[in-house]
């Protein structure tokens, strides 16, 4: 197949409206700063605007709006980046590395395999695991007994899905992902030794994980089973690397999860709910639909949806803002305050004295 | 085996007070807000104790002061939680799916394995490494050459121990842990470029670990090895997930070190600490026996035992809830504080005047 | 090959200046507190200058200037720990446990594979990837399609690379590290579902990782491939465990990134950065060479080299030093100001009245 596309063909597509050259033909994909000659591009944030008048590329796509050089080709489109992921898609399609049963994949007892699975060697499926149609599993990963994985989704090597467990549709699931693994549940009990009177004692987590359509889970991350019912990570929500999702928790749908989030035990999420790097969420807490909280914040207490949070405790986005300020100005507060008692006891005397 | 029990049997076993008709029997378990006719439950957080009134579980285990309502059958017990733990064991007693060599694992040489030891395809045994018995070690996880595993250990899919470390008995290892990978440890050394004067020399890390009995290390935690000595994680200590435990490092009993927990290279804690969420240790620090540090918290100095700390740096609770109440009035204090300034200034003009 | 060695051997390898009896000879190494009296020890951290009295060992390395016991022999040098580095590399030779291809390793079509390189069981090669000569690639690590791998690197067991990237020579992975995966990137898109109306769309990676010579990477790290262009580690840069690299980042050469740091996309750092443990960086930020953030810093605005950051916002060390001394104060201020007030109004009175 080729990839030669004119840049008419690819206006009409994007539903865009060309200006410049439409029988030019792009070859490949690039960034804005490194684009060749045979590339395309687009520029998604204006910050980088200037970048136009120096790019090398054949044709940019740019939104509506933004003034772009007489002599670039442009497609202009209502949302650049959504026409650039659409693009992508023609030229990088998925490319399926298997697409049969590898004879060195380990496959247990009563599997049930959908049409054009493939799994590859050194991979393990439990006894009673149903892998559905066109799913790909890569080298290395497991799928526990019992465990059922639906249509269309890539398990990346080295992702361990736990008995159980049960993933929607187009679920796309990176290496290292852990899902499934025990909740972190113990009761203190006596433990017979005086000199160390109680000991932790292990309450069995006895839930599961269902993850819905169109998730995709970043590497590393880890989503643990419920203690009792099920952990719950609602279709469309987009995690991470190296997120840490506790039992019981369940999110809304679209939410996104970026880096090294933390979500405590039976924390709920409402949909569209964001939340940036190294944000950690306490437990039982709620997230309010469309909430956003900025990096490192602290949720404490349950936030309504629809705002922006930050901080540590995470407050209001305007009121971290307010006290951010006012911190780097505390060290001068506390002069200012010396200055103030001094002054008021200057004042003070000289009342005394009159 | 029937997993059939009367309440008067549960309520015998657990040394509780039914109150009830103890010839109902139990099928299943659930929780409070999901549990049908068939099914036992327990209330142990008295913040949901509304549930007792429209649950709809047979009994539910409760502590023996709270008031439930007459027609609800419960048995009464000191810590529902601990009695919820008991009862888990008889309903899901763990099942073994590993319970000798497959043939398509790979175990080294003068490798000593005792009985009942259960080795899963693909996983990866090093030379004169030694599993104790009743060990399951699933598939795809690896042992490093001469690690020692002790009795009854579960070693997940997908955890990898490196050489020469020693795991006790009765430790489980959930997928994606790693233990013995070396210690974060360079010199400063020339480089002979003068471009680049100087470079980062790899100190080896010669130590190991050692995790004593009844540990449970949660997905995708680390546990380096000690640069020389031991990195030692005492008996009973419960990690969490993603937790990163320095070279080095010593915790004592019964630690609970909760998702994302850091601890850097050298630093002890005592007995019984907890660490929650996200909480970073500094290096070559103590913590003391008792400890606990909230959420987020950065433990810049050593802590005593027996105290409650919070916030970055980690202060004592009290005093980081008094900061954190005083940090939301920080715009309101800059504020004030110019107020003052004008009123002083006006009296002291007006005392000038005089 | 006898691992005994004399102090006068070891003190002419290292450059040094022995004090001593020259002929007494060295059969191990240990740590200052746990030396016995053959081992050779080193003191790097004047914090630990005490241990010098007690110490058993035969022999420690110090630096040119402390005060050591004239019973006890030293060797001299410019830098202890480098010294000590040298001669953990004549005690603890690198040892090679993979130096051929294991016939149970899954190894794909057209696959260059080196002199001496040595691939596990179970580790899965995908086509078109090149191992060079050397390296050791152990059970369960992956390698994807067209990815290349340098002279003398070490997979260990259960790190993944993906496809079409890049790996130096000597570079070090540790397990659970992945490499390549794909970037977190997405557009909005409407949906069709009014309920839900708009869904975030995957917007393919399709650039690559490119680790230079002489890196390493701690385990459980991840490192994201670009999702145009490249993900850059530059030469002599070390990672800790649990770090997160997002796409399209750029670090200098020889930075140190310690465990548990997350870096956003796009972010650039200079040649020599420090980044302390849980430090994050915002997306497409600047850190200058040299700059060093501590620990649990946020980075928020790009940073100038050549200076010490603390805090959240990161902020330079001393101003921030200087917030944490106030911000303990703040319960005080806030006393204070309430005072200052009522002393004010008082004067007001006063001054009214005359």
């Amino acid at each position: 197949m080729s990839k030669q596309h004119t840049l008419s063909e690819l206006a009409e597509l994007l539903n865009g409206s060309l200006h410049g050259d439409g029988d030019r033909t792009i070859e490949s994909l690039a960034s804005i700063s490194n684009a060749a000659a045979v590339d395309l591009t687009y520029l998604d944030n204006r910050k980088f605007e200037e970048e136009l008048k120096t790019t090398k590329a054949c044709c940019v796509l740019v939104d509506r709006e933004v003034k772009t050089p007489d002599s670039l080709n442009v497609i202009r489109v209502d949302q650049p980046l959504a026409a650039w992921a659409a693009i992508l898609e023609i030229f990088h399609p998925r490319k399926r590395l298997f697409e049969e049963i590898s004879p060195a994949a380990h496959i247990g007892n009563d599997v049930s395999i959908g049409e054009g699975v493939g799994v590859g060697p050194g991979a393990w499926i439990g006894d009673g695991a149903s892998i559905q149609s066109q799913t790909e599993i890569y080298p290395g990963a497991t799928v526990g007994p019992g465990t059922v994985i639906g249509e269309d989704c890539v398990i990346y090597p080295g992702a361990h899905i736990y008995h159980g467990c049960c993933i929607g549709n187009r679920v796309i699931i990176h290496s290292g992902v852990v899902i499934g693994s025990d909740g972190y549940g113990f009761a203190q009990v006596p433990s017979g030794d005086p000199a160390e009177p109680v000991m932790h004692k292990k309450v069995q987590q006895v839930g599961n994980v269902i993850i819905e359509d169109d998730v995709e889970i970043g590497a590393n991350t880890t989503i643990d089973r419920a203690a009792l019912d099920t952990t719950l990570i609602a279709r469309g929500t987009k995690i991470d690397n190296q997120v840490v999702i506790g039992h019981n928790v369940q999110t809304g749908r679209h939410c996104l999860l970026v880096a090294q989030v933390g979500i405590a035990g039976s924390a709920r999420l409402g949909n569209y709910v964001t939340l940036a790097g190294q944000v950690g969420v306490g437990g039982h807490l709620e997230v309010g639909d469309g909430a956003i909280v900025g990096g490192k914040g602290g949720v404490m207490r349950s936030l309504e949806g629809g705002n922006v949070y930050l901080g540590i405790p995470a407050l209001p986005a305007i009121t971290t803002k307010r006290i951010y300020a006012a911190m780097e100005k505390l060290p001068e507060y506390r002069r200012k305050i010396s200055q103030l008692e001094k002054r008021i006891a200057e004042l003070e005397e000289r009342m005394g004295e009159t």
